[in-house]
């Protein structure tokens, strides 16, 4: 399998992280991105909306760091990581809304300027941060892990730009339930060092 | 099965109009949204983001319109409309993921502000809009459904916000394939119509 990859993409280190937690070999294909090959063909004819990661498995081709998280889970990571049943499956995809919406418009956007410059509302994401990582620490406060008891998708979707809201200016040394969280997702067998 | 519901809500929209297709029977709670009910216990208590939709199915309480609809699939709807495979798994959830970001903060957000007031930037909602719908309009030109060549979860979080484009001034009749797309679905038996 293909992952067409930026290395300080928190998106793609969603991806890279699950794999390498879940023992799932990839070939990363590095892109240049600053070169803007994302948005040309063939990548552009990958992924119309010309973001990273895209995952080429055969002849199925993926992106969306939430979808590809929920594809390699099911057909090479086992039931320990994306569950049959339908509750289990619901409550990752509350935490993989969660990484979408709050996450991507709080920590992650306040990166996206500070990091890479880009034309984002820098003030709003971080005014927005305090409340969606109040909301993370209190659920973390009652729970190990964010879905199903134990380490999941939902983990390695949300995990990246919470360790990473410090390059967007965001402490958030304030939350010691994610601070515990953290820790136990770093010391997972085969964790993969942050960017 | 009770769904704390808000009638303009497209999130809430969502799953009535995917319980409506699926013949799943919720019994609608209408919430004092104004009253900010949401914002305070017993509400609070099942959803501390303050948001609804939520579903409450014996014991088990979901929050966030996307992982309702893959809870009320995978529980009560059938296979038809959330497959078992991980490939078309991670299709429907790439759309998801899709309604979540590109959706809500383009023709979602700019309903928001036009309809209900919210202080949120509404010319850069609408500048994103073309681009969110561009993207659409290209699948569903090549698609009849978003995902797994039928209709599913997927259309179902998506053509909410689409349909309702105009009340937040945003113009979607520059767009074939959606308008296409918008006719299939209301054409669906069992179909709910738009608020």
């Amino acid at each position: 399998m293909k992952l067409y990859d930026l290395e300080p993409s928190g998106n793609c280190y969603k991806v890279r992280l699950f794999a390498a937690l879940a023992n799932i070999k990839l070939e990363i294909v590095p892109v240049d991105f600053l070169g803007g090959e994302h948005k040309r063909a063939p990548l552009l004819d990958l992924n119309p909306l010309a973001q990273l990661p895209i995952l080429v498995d055969g002849k199925q081709v993926i992106y969306d760091s939430h979808a590809i998280l929920v594809y390699l889970a099911g057909a090479h990571g086992g039931l320990a990581w994306w569950p049959a049943h339908p509750f289990g499956q619901a409550e990752i995809v509350k935490w993989l809304s969660f990484s979408a919406n709050e996450i991507q418009h709080s920590v992650c956007a306040a990166r996206l300027v500070q990091k890479f410059g880009y034309a984002l509302d820098y003030d709003a994401a971080v005014e927005k941060s305090p409340r969606v990582l109040s909301v993370l620490d209190q659920h973390l406060k009652a729970n190990e892990w964010l879905a199903i008891g134990r380490p999941s998708i939902a983990d390695c979707a949300v995990y990246p730009y919470v360790v990473l809201a410090h390059e967007g200016g965001v402490d958030i040394s304030g939350y010691p339930h994610i601070a515990q969280w953290i820790n136990r997702i770093e010391a997972l067998p085969g964790y993969l060092p942050k960017p």
